[in-house]
Order: structure tokens, then C-alpha cells, then sequence
């Protein structure tokens, strides 16, 4: 990204300080920290902290040792940085960054109002508490989720690029040796595999098979696969910051009994709720449409997650695609349909791909249930049933 | 770890909090999950945490479809499991925990006394507070660090398994081809090394080349190595959930002018650190008497960090080797002696070794400073600089 990026996204945080009647922004080493400034901060026990106050000019905290590191890579990026020793106390420089910011007393009895970023360790949150007694905290993100969701053509470039990666992973999966390995071994040759398709690095495997297919969150273990086995496979990366997410499901040979009626209401569920998206449309929505289809099938009860969720710098971010979040839905938003069935001690499946909000409603494309209507999907891999020989 | 390990140890950590007068710990996923409970969560945006009461029953509240991964993990450790569905509000599970333990009513006008995990997200912590405004908060750390500061002898067999897998990728570092190949190149090859050598993942490679050797914390870059560079490799894997950190410094051919004394200063100080770890002995005596061999040799100034933290579960732990810290050392305690020098635009070094402070003082080997007088080195490979043929 260029600095005046940087420069824009930070002019742009203060006008949603403003509007909000914040008086600064206090974010740690995070996305929005990546995102505000193209500083990618160690995530350690030393304080790193950006002050952007609403008005006043924007400091990076940092630990000596690191302050080469920053000055690299802020290259640019309108921040004054502030060095602390290692016997300093970090946390009265934020302080006196705020103190001497024209806009904010946080001495004065009515303090001042601080967002602070969602990911801070408590350990630094409750030092500032402790150091600035009369400011109120909130959450950056009510500030960082406005700029952050909308995603520009850099940033849908990249999310691209690193959906074309996962699916060459995915391309590949009936390719692979299933039968008489174990869910680790495979998941490692993922890894593997998620980092030679290009990603910078791999974010996470989950390989669960027979009934750990029914666990969503599984960890890859020690279970040795078998014919009849279903095979959730959930892989992610980052490729230039960007993260990747797809779930596939693959039946090893002969399907267990019931399986393939479970895996037909799953995608058309799936399709439905790709189907929802458009500008204006609410999350739930889209969370219901695919939710109505599953219910309707008799399985409402073992699809146990929300829809989806936000993805960019963070695998998991704003918006969540989830019952109750009434937001409407606007073009270039980034985010996962995935719903899925499980039924535990037997089987689950989930089929997920990561789709961008149009800014207008897309023609169906021509197949049925492969196409995509509302959302443009990233990921183009067949949704298809997968059928590893046996 | 056997499921009474984990028994113990909540029954320690209750003792902490009675003689500490705090009513409960609340802890997130993070590394003081694992230890008290052996679940290691996944660190996403749904709440996870284990809530234990002074007196009463543990209870670890959980997202739904995490449950199942909960459940597997936690195979006999005495905590109940509180799933919550991905609509409803966790904190308010967490806050009806508390209630209902005996110990505590956080909504008397005095609150509880609750210890939060430092690495708790500030999201949480601030719904915790804004759920229970009469209660106070500290870290959970006051707690956990008493107990998980002194390893036990499974805890110590793991450190000496990773130290040992980290030192087979040092050993190989003169064998590398260097000259030619960019510091990313190199840390790429180092990755699949530090997996190779049986770590179960790496979590962290830097490569610190010519004038980024200076750069304690430097991030592998497109630097092409040349002759006569100094390069600054720090390396650490995680094995069975416990870490190694071994950092060594090489010399690509001829030394740049000045190198060798710098290097020399160092080494005699490192050796010094070693040396001063006894059981009674301050964190800060070691520090100092690491940094004093380096003030004398005229460097001081360049010694820009603390001379190391204690690893574990984490790469970074208590106890802090650091100016300040009083803390005794005592036996069992594992952490990094790691000085460095940097002069900034020239080059800098860095020798660390992960030691034992050991139970009674250790006689020293004979051959002088490859000698471990004071601690016991887990990281074994020579201090003596790594010359690579240019």
C-alpha cells in the first residue's frame, strides 16, 4: 500500500472519532494496526501502542529494540514515533501523548472517552484504567469496523489472489492419499500444501474425519482415516495480509447411510444464502436464508453456528453473518457463507466459500446450483460432493 | 499430562486466590488454559472462559461447537463445561458462574475481587465490566505466575526436548549456502528446519543481515547476504506445548572491522549471566551482572534490551531478567540469558541460551567460557562465533 493510503485511512479514523465523540484511538499490535499505519507489530509483552487523538498528530509507542523495525515499515505512514526503554513505563508516555493532544484532558473530572483496541491484552487495558482513572473505554472497533469492512480494489486483489491459492489446495484434495492416514499427517501435508499455493503462511487445518467430521472446530489427531469415512477439510492462509477460508467435504468411497440427503440441503442451503446477498440486505438475512433451507429439511437443529463472518486481515472480522446483526449488507464487504450440518457420534458436513457484496445484483450464471446469484464468490471450486476412490 | 496434574494445579491456583483474598480467576484461551485445565482453545472472537472460584466448582463456559473439542481435551480434569449457543451472551453465563458460586456476589455494592487473564481480549474485559460494575479486576497473573514459574520434571524433559530440537537446526547453520541468498530465503529454509528437527510448528525465525543485525527484532527481509556480513539468527519451535529460543550469531567470511571485540565482550558477558543464576539470586543480579561485562567493554549504551524472560508454555514469561525485578530466583525456574550489542548501522550480536536456575550451585565444566558455571544450559551448542566459509 502506498503511504497516503495510510495518511487517508488514519484522516478517515479521526473523522469517525469525531462523529462518534471520541477522543482518541489507543490500538495495540493487531489488524487495525496494520491497517491504520503498515506497521505488522510483534504481538509481545512489551507495550506497542498507535495515540491517534481526534485531533493532533498520531504516535506510535514503541519498545527501543523495536523501533527499527517500525521505522521501517512505517515508511511514510504519518505517525511520530516514541521509543521507551526497557526500565520505562510505556504506559505514561500513552499518557502524556494524550495529555499534550490539544483535544483531551484526561486529568479533568469528566476524563476523556478512549477506544481501545478489541484485541489489547487485559494486562495493558487494565494499566491504562489504572493510569487514567477518570477516561471511559471502549472498543476501537466501533470506530476501525467502519473503515475496515468496506474492503477497496487493492484490498479485493489481494483477497483474490489468496482465494486462488486455497482453492489450487482444494483442486487437489481427491488427488491426495486418505485411506489408512491419519487426520495429522494429512493435515500436515495441507500445510504444506496452503504454502506452496503461494500463501505467505498457513492460518489454520482442520481435518475431521468419521464422526470428528461432527465436531466443527476439530484438531486434526490421531484418527486413521477409512473407506465410508466423511472428511471435513477447513483450510485457511494469509498471502500479502490477506487471509484465505474454504471448507470443502469429502466422502471416502461409498457414503455412510443418510449422508447424502444431508449433503444435498446443505448446498442447496449454501447457494441460498449466497443467493441472498446484495446491497441493503441485512446480515441475518443472509443468515436466515441459508438457515430456512436446512430447517425445512428436518437438520434446523445440528446446523449449531452462525453463517459466516468478515474476513481481510483477519481471518474472522466485521461483519458476522449471524441472527440479530440487522446491519445491511453494502458492496465490496468480504465475508464467509458456511453454514453446516452435524450430527454427532455420525457424521457433519460444511461447504464454505468467502463472497464480496456486489454493488449490484449479478445474473445468475447458467448451472443450477453451481452458480452464484446474489454474492461474487472468491472461491470458484465445484460445490459438488467430493468422492475420494476407495 | 496426566488428568490429576491438572487437579493439582486448580487446587493450587484456588489456594493463590484465597491468600491473595480474590474470589475467581477468569481465564480466556491463552497458555494459562492449557496449564490449569490441558485445553488449548482456539483464540477466535467467541468467548472462552474458564471460571474458577475460590471455593466451588470450576466451570469452563464454551461456544457450542467448540464443545466437542472441549470435551476431547479436557479427558478427566475436573471442570464442568458450559456450552453457549452462538446467539446467546457468554458474559451473561460467566456473570450467573459467578453468582452462583458460594464465595462471591459481584452484585453486593463491594463487588468481587476477580483475576482476568492478561492476554484476555479487551472486548471481553471491558463486557465483563460493564456486566459486574461493582466488582474490580486484576491480572490473572498474580495467580498463575507463582505456579507456573517453577517447572516440574515433565515440564522440564519438554524444555530439554525443544532445546534440543532447536540446537540440531544450529548445528547445521555454518553448513547453509548464505552468500547469495535473501534473509526471507534463509528463513524460509530455517522454518522447515526448526519442523524437521521435530518441533510440532515454528514459532519464529529472525534473520538479522549486514546492518540488520543491528535490528534486535528484525523481520526477514529481501536483503541479499554478502561476504563479511554479521547474521543475527534467532530461532524458536514449540514441541509438546513448550518452547525453545536459541539465538547464535555468524560471521559470513572475513569479520567487518571491530566485530571480533564486540563479539568477544559478549561472549564473556553471556557467560557471566550464566554464571550469576543461583538459587536466592535476583532476576536483577543476573541482569546486571551480564550488562556490567558489557559497560566495561565500552558498550553499554548498545545493550538496548533486558538480558531475558523466563519461556515455558510461552515464548515470553515470567520470570523477567531485568533491571527492577527483586523477584529471588528460585530452583525449577526456566528462562533466556541472551545480551546483545547493537551499533546501529554497522551490525550487532546476540548469544542466547535457555537455562535452568538448578537447585544448589553447579561445580563449572572445565573449559573455561564454554563452561556452565552457575545455570544449567538447555541450549548446549559453543558460544565460540560461527565462521561461514566465503
Amino acid at each position: 500500500m502506498a503511504s497516503t493510503t495510510y495518511a487517508e485511512r488514519l484522516a478517515r479514523a479521526r473523522q469517525e472519532l469525531v462523529a462518534r465523540r471520541l477522543d482518541a484511538l489507543l490500538i495495540g499490535p493487531s489488524a487495525d494496526l496494520s491497517y491504520l499505519t503498515g506497521y505488522t507489530a510483534p504481538l509481545l509483552e512489551r507495550l506497542t501502542m498507535l495515540v491517534v487523538p481526534a485531533s493532533g498528530a498520531a504516535r506510535l509507542v514503541v519498545p527501543a529494540l523495536e523501533a527499527p523495525l517500525a521505522l521501517g515499515q512505517l515508511d511514510g505512514t504519518p505517525v511520530e514515533v516514541a521509543a521507551w526503554k526497557e526500565t520505562e513505563d510505556p504506559v505514561a508516555l500513552v499518557r502524556a501523548t494524550l495529555d499534550s493532544s490539544a483535544a483531551l484532558d484526561v486529568t479533568a473530572a469528566a476524563g476523556g472517552r478512549l477506544a481501545v483496541g478489541d484485541r489489547l491484552w487485559s494486562t495493558f487495558l487494565l494499566r491504562l484504567q489504572a493510569a487514567m482513572p477518570t477516561a471511559s473505554f471502549t472498543v476501537a472497533s466501533t470506530v476501525t469496523r467502519m473503515l475496515r469492512m468496506v474492503k477497496d480494489a487493492e484490498e479485493l486483489d489481494a483477497l483474490s489472489r489468496a482465494a486462488a491459492a486455497i482453492d489450487q489446495v482444494v483442486d487437489q484434495l481427491t488427488e491426495l492419499r486418505w485411506i489408512g492416514r491419519s487426520e495429522q499427517d494429512l493435515a500436515k501435508e495441507l500445510d504444506q500444501a496452503i504454502r506452496a499455493a503461494g500463501h505467505d503462511e498457513t492460518c489454520f487445518v482442520i481435518v475431521g474425519s468419521g464422526p470428528n467430521s461432527a465436531s466443527p472446530h476439530h484438531e486434526p489427531g490421531a484418527r486413521v482415516i477409512q473407506p465410508r469415512d466423511v472428511v471435513v477439510v477447513d483450510i485457511g492462509g494469509r498471502l500479502d495480509g490477506y487471509c484465505s477460508d474454504t471448507t470443502r467435504t469429502l466422502v471416502i468411497g461409498e457414503p455412510p447411510e443418510g449422508f447424502l440427503e444431508v449433503y444435498e440441503a446443505l448446498r442447496y442451503a449454501q447457494f441460498a444464502g449466497c443467493q441472498a446477498v446484495r446491497p441493503g440486505v441485512s446480515a441475518a438475512a443472509v443468515d436466515k436464508a441459508c438457515r430456512d433451507v436446512i430447517e425445512q429439511a428436518g437438520y434446523g437443529s445440528y446446523f449449531i453456528h452462525r453463517t459466516g463472518h468478515g474476513i481481510g486481515l483477519e481471518e474472522h472480522e466485521d461483519p458476522y453473518i449471524v441472527a440479530g446483526n440487522d446491519e445491511p449488507l453494502t458492496a465490496g464487504m468480504t465475508f464467509s457463507i458456511e453454514p453446516g450440518i452435524y450430527l454427532p457420534g455420525r457424521f457433519g458436513a460444511r461447504i464454505e466459500d468467502i463472497v464480496v457484496c456486489p454493488d449490484q445484483e449479478l445474473e445468475p450464471e447458467p448451472d443450477g446450483v453451481e452458480a452464484s446469484a446474489g454474492a461474487e464468490r472468491l472461491n470458484r471450486t465445484s460445490r459438488k460432493l467430493r468422492v475420494v476412490k476407495a
